[in-house]
């Protein structure tokens, strides 16, 4: 059974038109809501996608063969640092809605919330949406952005105390969090994608190098892509580590991982370093890797595949990291 | 006959979920397009829309018995303070595409284009986006918006050499302009709506102030919504005036405007100001006035039948106003 | 009988060298004085005056049979924007100072107080000055600049809570207050005088879509210059008026507004927005319109005689007008 | 016979009434002037002024017994950090045409110009008014202020090629150069007195570290006050001027210094330090040190009694510090 | 044979007390020197060292057997963000001057320049230093730091114009190019260790989209520490490769990449990512990593044991890989 | 005999080299430490030094005959204004961890201690160091740096309450304290060595127009250098110290002045200025000024030699100003 941590909902126009409307007035046409009908998700669910190598996004789940899938919003639409505030919230808002909508229509997906994490509001008060979604919607878990400014400043690491208040909720509504930056703007360098690659880095060391997990220990914190840079890394710390008598193995194990890197040394190297105890198969699919390679036929965000051709996995590896680890940390139902 | 000067294109939803996805990955995916094909575009010009009283574009040009609009994009869409300038240019070019797909399904339009404002662009280059619009599209005037900045910052004003580049493409091309903002950014205090106004204003008095029109005798403009307050505050300026030896009055009538004011004195006022020959019929139906009022039953942007009321206007202004000017100064076929 | 609700000082000369020498030393000569007598504030107000058509103040008055004129300080020298706050706080005591000495030499004179609005300090600090003016000095209202920034960046708009320290001494002391915007620094486009009718035009809007009338029924707010551009523009808030199911003519009544608006149509257009027992009788007299008309030979700010022609107002319309509201507003005296 | 290189204008309060009109409007009532005639001028000299101890500026001229003063604008009036750049050329000129019309009426005065030094203009802009009095009104000298943007900002040092041009001006007209800051604006500490002091100090070392005076070896230049703190420092400066083998006395020696500096023992270091050739007799008055010191009866200014007590200079050395140089310098007639 | 292309100097004390007095006194002290001398670069070499786990730099070299050992500046101490510019220029050709000093008393050594990238200066102008060291210095290689500001701005790409001269230069003097950098600040989130994967990751990114290899065929730029996150998220960019007919492992073949990982796993999947003929052996010895490894005993940093445990390689790729292709880029003698 | 309050330490490189190094780390390596032990202090204070004339700091004393010095860090080297604080702290402790071992070693010296005054941190949180230096080490004193921007923005000024918690500190813990500036950054036009002579000059302004010593009647303030520009332009501040009816000599009493002046007249000002009492000897020496006169043969920095020299000092005058003010203020045994 495959239960994919990482998918992103694939949504009619009308809600991403709701968004460039949101933009564009600034909140003087106020709230206003994108109007979404099961109809329209639906549709969105079942048309062929151009971004997604002309499938749509159920033909990919049924192709792969994912039994679950765990679904939050397209990350680089979340426009955290726009402003006012109350762009993001509503848009937010609307983008759980739709989430909510299509875990109606579709059996397999559960809801993975979004944040409003505008700069200009408190962690403490975007934490109101997490509970509305997991208390109301039945979401089970939650997304993260560690750059709510979206490359055009620099904020608090991951380790200080302003992420608190979200730790605290996570912890009391006693879910998981998948750590995934947003969107990227100029003058950055990078583009969105690879920001996802430079948060993680940032994302996992700043975790590490700080009291979070001493504070709380309940605390179920999922890395997205494999981490980053570190894993690849690693040596790199090993130094330190060993001056204060810990293995950075040891450190590395206090954090969950998903699979999403799309080639099998990759992942390979993820699970030798953190343990297949620590990691989870996400595909982020349909996105960015579904286009077809030209040499092996598969969909490159085929993580299932690559898994399958790790021959040193046992049996009880494949089950927990497919299924076992997933259902425990998010709670589901069996 | 109707002729509208000051219509906006009602597009897809999937041009405005293009410009969101621009916005989210900031060029990281290119140019791609909004794929629009012209049967989208019929529906969504015969689809009725609550933002517009419920009722379609067609069925409010049928109904007010508009002959003929002429269609720029959306202002409050454009987001010529978005950065990279690629991003602007490439929505611009996109919503300037489907102004022409509607000015192919609807013979009624003729396109007006908008301009690629980025700050981050000299303003010569905005006028390529022009030329392609006039010469390849067939198109007939241009939308100028006069704070690229949206806001944020102070841009030069309309008699700074700075837009001279404009000026001197519009009188090669010999179309006229329409002046315009486009949106309204944080912290300022207006929403776009009342920026229009404030901008018009500003652009009346730059220009009158300047030495624009003696530098290009050619050059014609519209101040779109009757030209902001200044008809209203005209007095204001009598004095300098007389200390120049002119009146404000023939200062104004270098300048056209539209009539597109929603009620019957305010459009008066701008009448008995500036005399009939400069003003020109623009209802910018459907948008911001498709309300129906509950009094009069009538659409609050039913401008031609305000005009209908005004008892003291003979039929050959009347000629002029809906038909007659619009018809020679944009050069429409009879 | 006249009485004109925006007239402005005409102080000394030393007055302003005063303000020259602060904004020089920046106050390392200490606060020390303008020390004006009352034979400079008598010679000031009857000395021909080139900026006023070459007439004094008592001659203007006389000539226009004013019978009471409520004098503020000259705004656009309010330098409100300057630093450190100490200089405004000087400024403004002196001048209101010099108020109070022209109130005593002319029986015409009723005072109306400037307030040291330095960003720099807190709004409930401008309220000390407020109090003495009004129960040592004996003004009968306030100025209030709604930009006290003068340009150079964006203050809380008018609805916002930080302007509620001002509505609450206001209130208080059971006095109006005069909104009227001071000077205006680059890089804005636009001259103080235009500024005024911009900032007018936010005033306007900013109020009505608050709560400040509902947490303070008992205010009286008196938009100077007939409101910047709102009452010929009004039409492009009919639409959401509607939506909140009220005509925005019942909105603007919440507000009322000065006649100064030199000409005779923008006077009507006015009086029809709000009704007649929402305007006041202003001139701003002598000022910037008190430039003689070489058609009709009149002062352009003769508003009395505007008013005059306006044929189709009653005799009672006339009496509420130029004397009836303001006596009432401001508790002058029968 | 007492030449006095350091005077200031006396002017009358119509001049700063017209400055602090300017600050107000920015430029929207253009240039104008500030109409100043003869008999103000001569009023405004003769006038016990209480700023001057009470007593009048010809009058302590008078009591001095001074022959002839050198007359420059006041420097702390001079604004040169507001903007736009057209309101310091303004004031500059008006100011320098005040200076003219007091020479005019007082022979015992010459005039030193004020520079138009916004730093939105060139340097070499500036010039042109330095031309102006030279040339057509002629004046004998000029000021130039180290920090046109009066404590907002770190201008070039003296030593920097930016101030090539009034270098070149100076040396074309063959007039010396009296360096004077102006205001000093908030969030400095000092006062606009103190930041004399400060700026003399670095103009010195600005100059003498430079190549100025190899590449304009006629350049005369006069730091006011004494030289701010270098006399006193000096020895902080020998070793590396040992470790470039020349002494720093010499290096002193390339520049003038005035004495206005209110105290026996420190004109006398200052003589000691510099040479007697390379002082001039400054006083400054009427001015900071206008006020009688109650211990001596002296006015604090009396410069010219402090060096009457200096017993070691000879008459000859007296008679080059208080005419000799100063006549040489600017080409005074005899 | 062990070429080492990764070395850093282990310099005198002194070298970094004449950084530290540069930074304090800012360049009032003038350039100066450290004054190192033969004797002293002898005994930093031998010294027992703290921070390299006890052991000096020639005993790393001894005990790992390096045979040559391409020494650059120590990264971190490059201050390429400090100002002013001489600052950044003066240290830079301090610490080049000092490998060189470290070249005529260790034959093992070949320099590797370091380039005075102040962001005040042009890159052009950093090149004179890379001519000065290549030759009249003999060094075989320079080392370019992508970030100049440090983590304090956003530096143009690699791919960007900007880095033009510095590519021209390079290829004029036919000498490789190692990109390393240097420093970090806050407020950045990360330390300078942390930094340099980042940009890293940047540059491999930044150049392989750009036309820079189009432009300089002959190039050859080797990219630290195995390239940042590269490696490990190359699935990443398989999709936008597959849409332009590449592989992105045939883009990454344009670079060269060091060994200097740490982890067997690490090096194994970047030689099999990139090549075996596309690696450098690098160790960065004595470094962050001359830790023992208490497990193993292992000093963290030798990475050449941890490539002599990769069983697949054959002999030629080891002398390929240890020898072959640094003696041909830097044009080593045989 | 000579008590010398105003000298610096001559530490060892390895001080510098350890401020070099968190300079580039920023923190990553964690504090660390200089790692100093006596045999360097030792070997430090008995080296030849080129900066001071090819002459050991001890071989300075000797030859000098200074019995006791009070030693305090190099004010240039204190590196205030650098991020983020923990830098400032660690490296301020180190140095007065040096001063502290150098105390032990030489018994004519005495420690003065240095803060560490980042602007990130409150003044409260500067004083623990002074605690910890005058309890625990057994200092004497205290170095404070009015400007601990080092020239990149304006500090509070020194009577502003801002430095409250400095004054407290030094009244409970009663020891003098030293004002003595540190760096100078760009843009600022002066060194760093300029920038003490401006610093002292707005100190001493800026205690003396504040209610400091009101409030801190106990308060013992030594300024360094003579006072800055003050004593030489004192009567600058006669006319407004009349007009309250003081004398400025009387004011500038409440301070106390090194003599680290380098000329004799200059020294001789400042006794006459503020009276010997209020007068200590300071050398700086070895420093700046440890460079022989050609002329004379003496070293530059031969304070005592100069004030030897003045004829007019009593026996008991030499014997306070030598030894005995110091000795009382800063409570040495006898």
């Amino acid at each position: 059974m495959y239960i994919d941590v990482h998918g992103h909902i694939s949504a009619p126009a009308e809600l991403y038109a709701y968004k460039a409307g949101l933009l564009s007035h600034r909140g003087a046409h106020g709230r206003g809501g994108a109007g979404l009908d099961k109809e329209q998700v639906v549709t969105a669910l079942d048309a062929p996608n151009k971004s997604f190598g002309g499938v749509s996004h159920r033909a990919h789940l049924d192709e792969a063969g994912i039994d679950v899938q765990l679904v939050s919003p397209r990350p680089f639409q979340m426009m955290h640092s726009e402003s006012p505030a109350k762009l993001v919230e509503w848009f937010t808002a609307e983008t759980n809605d739709a989430i909510h909508l299509a875990c109606q229509v579709e059996p397999r997906f559960r809801g993975v919330a979004g944040l409003p994490q505008s700069m200009e509001l408190d962690p403490a008060a975007w934490t109101a949406e997490l509970r509305r979604c997991v208390t109301e919607l039945g979401f089970v878990g939650a997304m993260l952005n560690p750059d709510p400014y979206e490359g055009t400043a620099q904020p608090p690491g991951l380790g200080d105390r302003f992420w608190y208040p979200v730790w605290e909720a996570l912890c009391e509504l006693d879910v998981p969090v998948l750590l995934h930056s947003a969107g990227c703007r100029p003058p950055a360098r990078e583009s969105y994608s690879l920001h996802f690659v430079q948060e993680e880095t940032l994302a996992v060391v700043g975790l590490l190098q700080s009291k979070v997990f001493a504070d709380f220990p309940e605390l179920k914190v999922i890395v997205s892509h494999g981490g980053g840079a570190i894993p690849y890394q690693k040596g790199r710390f090993y130094a330190s580590a060993v001056r204060q008598g810990a293995t950075f193995e040891e450190k590395l194990r206090q954090l969950y991982f998903d699979t999403c890197l799309y080639t099998a040394d990759a992942i390979e190297l993820l699970i030798r370093t953190v343990g297949v105890d620590r990691c989870l198969f996400g595909s982020e699919k349909p996105g960015t890797g579904s286009v077809r390679d030209p040499g092996t036929g598969r969909w490159i965000d085929d993580i299932h595949l690559l898994i399958g051709d790790i021959d040193w996995l046992t049996d009880a590896d494949r089950a927990r990291l497919f299924e076992g680890t997933a259902r425990s940390l998010f709670r589901l139902d069996a």
